[in-house]
């Protein structure tokens, strides 16, 4: 995406690599909207540690990340032995895929750059094509967001107002993002429409990531707390959901994401709102049977009893501008924090993938198509 | 309730009033859960800003505060003018009824006492007989929680997951709370419980004062994100929920509450869990035929962009203690604030008051038992 700075214009991805210090770039999301920075990170277990502390989040972006940390990993095996390196290439496969549960993208984007890694037949070989097969990765899932605009785009019509949730944006993917992509190629095609963004507590995606994207892309759009869209629902002011996806069981139709989007498809059913979840094929999951088997991350009660934000100027006399994390909760008191839901099939109208929308149930029997394999 | 500071423990009410210095005294709520300070409002004017600054909140603590308002005000009047009396009096309710308009406590407070007022002949025994009526409504306001208590500590078995939304307890109130009452009468009759708190953004009443009043009267309970009760609801880790109501429309059952309620009233449809709101009688307006007649107040977008804490030691190098507004979302983006949002009756199990527990629409069918007034 094309990212302002200071006045100057710049085309980044959010995930790249260099070959040469062997390194994960990443944009470190937990500083935006605040600070655009982007950090390197220098072996397989600061990509994976990267990935848990949600430097970098969002399914394809993960996905992609996953890819190049395998790629990483691999590229540091010194010697020639076939043996030792597959296990060490184990090794890092566990570390990356244990970095965060829920996801399914990072497993198959690791899964594709073994495939290929099995082509090779020296340790050099394998090297070269792991990376290459990363790189592939991060280059299909740009493709796949603008495939879902494609297809997205024909969905929204002057004058809508699409409620989305968390960020599956630019930021959640190599580039352009799923949820966004119909969004930005409405865009493009002139369409006039306005974006409700769910704040996403307690990480704020939607608050922080997701209207800063809009905002660099001069999109209209309001934030509103998550307790806010059903109220809007009622009042007839939501014509739409687009959300992403963590991982849709291909064999159901049950999608996880952010924790909350089970409550808006709720909502969204109960009004008879049009409900879309957008994902590149990389977040189809082809072996679970049941969406009660995705693990669902429970991540660390200090994010639901404070929040990261940047300390406004007069509000603090001994602070002017600082990033600062502050205790909201009652300090005696604990959380419980789930970071994912699951949406059962009949509550979403369509997927909207690379290969067409789709309704959740159709996906199984079009299978072959959506890159499932034997 | 009692308060337990620095190791001693007092009973307080929300709302009192001291009649020497003609003073409404109020908890400052905004300061909980990391103070405990009780303002004093000197004039009429004061004790309105406190409540649309949200000193003090909560459908019966705004009631109790706006019937101390209106006498407050009345006594600040000098002479022996009935008539100018009367139009000062007039100005007074204005301003005190436009605070916050999506309450009917506070109006329902008001009438009654200037129905006292009537029964006077001379400025001095109208003055002194809206102080009386107002030290009455709040002593009413405590046995109508009493009651509500005694009612709804029958719905509550051991071992049950309540969840609640915003603050609903003690501090909403001049003492015990609504939708604590049959928490706290469950406890006193040994029934252990759970109970998980909303945080409820934008504000957190939740997180800050739910959690604080749980926590001071040892009641067993987790702060969850607002998007967080549907997970649970699917995995059945909610058994009940209990929420409080700012109005509710005696001719359709409609129940108005802090925005969000809406959103886990449909959810708890969906699961089949019963969903309670717990009312004293002045929360009853008697006269709106229509929930979409409700005034819905539309708060500072800064309440969504951002929120207030405490600086945790350690986060921030150049502050230990100290609380702070910190700005989360991005910038350059605006929010939309609704306060409030109407569940219509069907999603609701019972409306829980002093009288009993009623279904939403029976309210119109016994309003005589309820205290409607022709």
């Amino acid at each position: 995406m094309n990212v302002t700075l200071c006045g100057r214009t710049g085309h980044y991805r959010t995930v790249t690599f260099d070959a040469k210090s062997n390194s994960v770039l990443l944009i470190e999301q937990r500083l935006l909207p605040h600070e655009f920075k982007i950090v390197a990170t220098k072996n397989f277990r600061e990509t994976a540690r990267a990935v848990t502390d949600m430097v970098v989040r969002g399914a394809g972006a993960i996905g992609a990340t996953a890819a190049y940390g395998l790629a990483q990993g691999a590229r540091s095996f010194r010697g020639r032995n076939l043996k030792k390196f597959s296990a060490h290439v184990a090794g890092v496969y566990r570390t990356l895929a244990d970095a965060r549960p829920t996801a399914v993208d990072p497993v198959n984007a690791m899964n594709k750059v073994r495939r290929e890694m099995a082509r090779g037949e020296t340790v050099a070989e394998k090297q070269a094509l792991a990376l290459a097969a990363a790189e592939e990765f991060a280059n299909e899932d740009v493709r796949h967001c603008e495939e879902i605009g494609k297809h997205g785009v024909k969905l929204i019509r002057n004058g809508m107002k699409i409620l989305t949730h968390c960020n599956a944006g630019w930021l959640a993917f190599v580039d352009i993002g799923s949820a966004t992509a119909p969004m930005y190629a409405a865009q493009a095609q002139g369409k006039k429409f306005h974006v409700f963004c769910d704040e996403t507590r307690p990480r704020s995606q939607g608050a922080t990531l997701t209207a800063w994207e809009l905002a660099q892309q001069k999109i209209s759009h309001q934030i509103i707390a998550d307790n806010t869209a059903g109220h809007l629902m009622q009042r007839g002011e939501i014509d739409m959901v687009i959300v992403g996806s963590d991982r849709v069981l291909g064999r159901t139709g049950e999608v996880t994401n952010k924790i909350g989007t089970y409550t808006k498809a709720v909502l969204a059913a109960r009004h008879k709102i049009p409900f879309y979840v957008c994902i590149p094929l990389s977040t189809i999951d082809w072996d679970l049977k049941s969406g009660l088997k995705i693990p669902i991350e429970e991540r660390d009660a200090g994010e639901v009893l404070g929040v990261w934000g940047v300390l406004a100027d007069g509000h603090h006399p001994a602070v002017n501008q600082g990033r600062a994390y502050v205790r909201v909760a009652n300090p005696t008191s604990g959380a419980r924090n789930p970071a994912f839901d699951v949406t059962p099939a009949e509550l979403m109208t369509g997927i909207i993938t690379p290969a067409g929308i789709f309704k959740p149930k159709e996906i199984w029997s079009r299978r072959k198509e959506l890159g499932f394999m034997d």
